[in-house]
């Protein structure tokens, strides 16, 4: 048997901000920092150790992954970082305010654009700095791979590789794995980990901060069991 | 051309309480933080950029580095722990208290054992919490790896096969590299970039928090210029 453990990061400056976010790298707010902490204190009060650390290249993570392993006493195990862990890119509404633009759109269409599996936001265009292709941290890339915005169906198809590739392979090793990442990055991981249907994952949500413990099986990758840690 | 950048962690706590520390996972004291951010703040100002970053495996190399790399907005790059960037492991000293050992061994001993290219400190025993056979982070490890006391010498042999395999490779890249560690690990590799003599590393002191950047060739790893980054 292994562990898998899936971290949501906290309250980021444009959550307070009511921005849509998705690749644009904002920090942890104060609040985020500390739901990162908390999380860090939870996990070590469960008696949870981890072989190995994985994350996205995106700061609110990569922070978040390092507040919880410094709670645990781990900041020294392996860590690995991929675009493939972002959250899901949000196009031409990233940067804007939600507020103003369910006043331009209506929150109808805001509502299907943030909630619908595999409706597309507006396409951000490569001149835009929102674009992927004008970041140095995706500079190694094929710039075909760079999403100008994404629905959950192509998050999941974009972060099932690097479950299938770098993930399962430690779990059926039985090494216990450490997550930190995004909203929808981590939902494209419990829908395929869990079999969830394109229609009940719209209902899922993460909390921040919460650590999400699988039990996973080092035969087969069956879920086991499954628990949030919701207090220290 | 490549550059090389060798970042000296801060003050820990145990410079606080004038012990021995070496492999000891002490962590930054709020002066050693401060040095870390100025250094990443330091680099900043430089205009420098890095692919990819390296440190040892214990917590006050680790923080210097994220601190640093946070100032630079370059938390998203690859970054890997080794043991081999670790600092020196004092032995039977680690722990004790500087002064009260000058007390008992002498002023002369301790010298010795402090600055002496190949004296070894008095070895731990395996039933010491201070013999890194005790510690899970190197349970990976073939156990005969692992040092019970090192002098700098000994230091040196186990730095430069990660220089050779894992540095000098993406130098003679043209990569950009990020190494923060510790005094004497990144005395060894100094004397090893820059031929320096057994007799004449003893006088070499790095300061810390205090970015030393070299520029390599990316031909042969001559060291083409070597400057210190003493003010943001």
């Amino acid at each position: 048997m292994a562990k898998l453990v899936l971290i949501r990061h906290g309250e980021s400056e444009w959550n307070l901000a009511n921005k849509f976010t998705g690749w644009v790298d904002v920090n942890l707010s104060e609040t985020g920092v500390k739901e990162a902490q908390q999380a860090g204190a939870r996990l070590k009060e469960a008696g949870l150790q981890f072989d190995v650390a994985y994350t996205s290249v995106l700061t609110r993570a990569i922070k978040t992954l390092h507040f919880a392993l410094e709670g645990l006493g781990q900041l020294w195990i392996p860590e690995y970082k991929s675009w493939r862990l972002n959250e899901r890119h949000y196009g031409a509404l990233s940067g804007l305010n939600k507020k103003e633009t369910a006043e331009k759109y209506g929150d109808e269409q805001v509502h299907i654009w943030r909630r619908s599996y595999d409706e597309l936001p507006p396409l951000v265009g490569t001149d835009s700095p929102f674009h992927p292709v004008n970041d140095p941290r995706y500079a190694n890339l094929d710039p075909r791979t760079l999403p100008a915005g994404e629905n959950l169906k192509v998050t999941l198809e974009r972060v099932i590789p690097f479950w299938q590739d770098q993930i399962a392979p430690q779990l059926l090793d039985g090494k216990n794995v450490l997550i930190a990442a995004h909203g929808n990055s981590l939902r494209a991981l419990v829908k395929y980990i869990e079999g969830i249907s394109d229609e009940d994952i719209m209902g899922v949500n993460i909390d921040t901060g919460t650590p999400l413990v699988y039990e996973i099986s080092d035969k087969d990758l069956s879920v086991i069991s499954k628990d949030t840690l919701t207090k220290a």
